[in-house]
């Protein structure tokens, strides 16, 4: 008896392979990696919010938390962040935003854990963001 | 009371130093960072199925599934593949074969999530696969 | 109702930003990535244990250690240790004190899956980990 579901919130663009944006299956929800495309527009191919790294990492942490909301959950069941980055400089703005971003979604539960590498990524973006949760 | 068991295929290589190629503990299977490598041979070295993206794509969800099976799982279980590529020009390649791979399993659940990002990996490996699978 | 807490140990240094060095969730424990800093010494800037791989690697590992007790966990629990690298020429030397590391901590239980990866790190870090445990 399996309850494994596929989260795939309207907004988002159709995977370039044959993966789920989200799945969910008994306690667990992992998020696929997100990166700052902007909601999906019928005929439109996928497209950065713009080219900074701020821009990117609101849409991509908008778009993680539409796939915790598909699955009714939320940054409050997150147990860990995965953050890539493509530069090493990037770090201190990006913790910036995270930390506003983090402040203004009023958390009751303790921060996630994370962990930041530094890869490589398709030109254009700039920073990818996956989770894992934890629900009940 | 932990039921906590390693996953050790019989044509899996030994690892290179003291972990498990899969472990499964309750209803969580968790596969190492699989790479192309031939089933073992006696006696030989560790040697990818081939030089290509290809042979090395199909290799590497051979050895995971292997891994997966052998904890009484399959693909269907899985909710979170993370591909590491070396090049980012392999990433439509790599998508092609991932679609035909998995078009071919037959899954009869969502296909799991996925992370694919760029990484140096060892001289002549072009892809490294894990996986995390939640069983039931 | 959550009982999702963050696992603190007191000699670990304030993270640079809004996250857990580890959190607990039901059986599933998480341990955010960790360097070789040495143990906060209030007013001193994080320091990693030595410029060596060696001194990184052992300090890394006795971090991760602290937060798997910090969650009434041990090395036994660990499903999978993430280990990134900076240099595919560490490769060896990080196995051999992987090995000598778990083989001091008397496992009682198969070793955990691993994925190791060469990334980009801050300056003056070789190696980071993090890992993942169910209890029970």
């Amino acid at each position: 008896m399996s309850d494994k579901t596929a989260l795939v919130p309207a907004t988002h663009t159709v995977p370039p392979a044959k993966f789920s944006h989200g799945v969910k299956k008994g306690n667990i929800l992992q998020v696929a990696g997100q990166v700052g495309f902007l909601p999906h527009e019928e005929g439109k191919a996928p497209t950065p919010a713009g080219p900074t790294l701020r821009e990117q990492t609101l849409q991509t942490l908008a778009n993680v938390k539409a796939i915790l909301e598909e699955g009714g959950a939320s940054w409050d069941d997150v147990m860990m962040i995965r953050v890539y980055l493509t530069d090493v400089d990037h770090f201190a703005e990006m913790n910036a935003l995270y930390n506003a971003y983090f402040e203004e979604q009023g958390l009751t539960e303790p921060p996630a854990a994370r962990t930041t590498v530094y890869v490589g990524l398709p030109a254009g973006l700039l920073i990818e963001i996956d989770a894992l949760a934890v629900l009940g």
